[in-house]
């Protein structure tokens, strides 16, 4: 496999090789937050919609934003020569004894980017034959609006579905859905597309928010509701969407077929969406969306 | 100040100096759990009530259980020579490059382990004029019975208070007190003392434990049962309790004075007990306990 070079703090090594302080807050506290954007052609898409939602985590966590993030970012992907992959992009506050509270420690965030080539593309096997999910409780904090790195819930809830030979893990809070442990959910019934609110403290999926707007332009709306557990299972169809997997049909939730098991006509059509307006061509475009 | 030395998977390197890989799961995912040790007379206090809590934490998570920690621990106090401090133990999963799930992985732990003095006792002036806390939103997850560094709500909870001039944050989930961003909580009303019990979602803290069973052995037996939030502004007194700070009253919430704004009987004898028992001579005792 090629070498993969980060950029830490604007400085170029070998992924494999760069080490940190220990002192960083990210690995005492996870006070850091993320990003991964999916590299076409060699062309980050979503980038603006990717930075905005960056800058909206650092503020609510009052983490000093980032100058230069994009250039660092262009130049990452440049420099690992990577045509079809993701970046990632990591800020913590910074380092410091450790102490909980970062009330005035004046800190400079550390800044991780990498960029990851994809050897075969990540969803088209599985847009083919559909998904397999299990529910699980949603475990997760108050804020998952905060793309922050406390993701111990999401890790157990994404193995725990590896464990029973299923791929996904749809999260359920008091019997509604709210996402997937790293996707954000749809369910089609009678022609009605439908996804959780985000006042359901899920995450604002760049995906989900560029799908709702296409199908608009389509004159599709995508209705906004909580989802209750039940519904999924009497769903016409059920599908998710995150920025690596574009969007992807689920055929079995726990183990019981949905639209017979097979990838139904909005699933594709989501999936087409986003693969042909998010990737090549236009991607130039998106950036500056 | 004189240098850290940290035990990093056994090799010893001084703390600001140490240096880790990126792909620590702590660093991506905060993946990793933590115990705090209190030193007295250079010997860590409840020795084997925070290994038999760290080891639950690991099995919890699935991550491997660790040989030789209270060896390594050990070997760390005296490399520091700390007479009065801290030592802090973290076990993350492994490294790895970036996937939330870890099923089928095979990591081995990192091992993190460094002690630290105290300058000034930490908690003396404290107790002596009493802490000022705020009541916060208890933002974290499900599962705070793992000692898991998923913190950043924690530290978020300990900031606002910061910012206010109080040194504590008492967590309230639905109207109801769970514990402190770092403590447990505690009130008096009528000469019953209470808390709330574990199965509240809030970590089992070793002198919480201590101070039950220690006042049960003097015949005052603490009722473990729900409170809700305005029980904490009726009540005689408020007192927390933590590893490091041992106990302390509480003596002003939200700006409210409680008891008049002075330490009451049962926070100075939960103070008492736990300085008295916990700490120089019996130390050698606790451990084996």
């Amino acid at each position: 496999m090629q070498t993969i070079y980060a950029t830490f703090n604007k400085s170029i090594t070998p992924l494999n090789e760069l080490k940190i302080s220990v002192l960083d807050r990210a690995y005492f506290f996870g006070d850091a937050v993320y990003e991964v954007l999916r590299v076409y052609n060699g062309q980050p898409a979503l980038l603006a919609m990717h930075l905005e939602r960056l800058t909206a985590s650092l503020t609510h966590l009052g983490i000093k934003c980032l100058s230069g993030i994009e250039e660092d970012l262009l130049q990452n992907i440049a420099k690992n020569k990577v045509d079809e992959g993701m970046v990632y992009v990591q800020a913590s506050r910074g380092g410091s004894h450790r102490m909980h509270s970062f009330f005035k420690q004046e800190l400079e965030p550390n800044v991780l980017i990498y960029t990851q080539p994809f050897l075969e593309h990540p969803s088209e096997a599985e847009a083919r034959q559909g998904i397999r999910a299990i529910t699980h409780d949603d475990l997760r904090w108050g804020c998952c609006h905060i793309k922050s790195v406390n993701l111990l819930p999401n890790c157990l809830a994404q193995s725990s579905a590896h464990q029973v030979g299923a791929q996904e893990a749809i999260l359920i809070k008091d019997d509604y859905v709210t996402e997937g442990s790293t996707s954000n959910v749809f369910i089609v019934k009678d022609q009605i597309t439908m996804t959780p609110p985000l006042s359901m403290n899920i995450l604002p999926g760049t995906r989900r928010k560029y799908l709702i707007q296409a199908l608009a332009a389509h004159g599709h709306h995508v209705i906004e509701r909580p989802i209750k557990k039940p519904e999924l299972f009497a769903a016409d169809e059920v599908f998710i969407t995150s920025t690596i997997k574009e969007a992807l049909p689920v055929t079995h939730i726990d183990q019981q077929a949905i639209n017979g098991g097979r990838m139904g006509p909005m699933a594709k059509r989501a999936r087409d969406l986003i693969v042909a307006h998010v990737s090549p061509a236009k991607a130039g475009v998106q950036r500056r969306s």
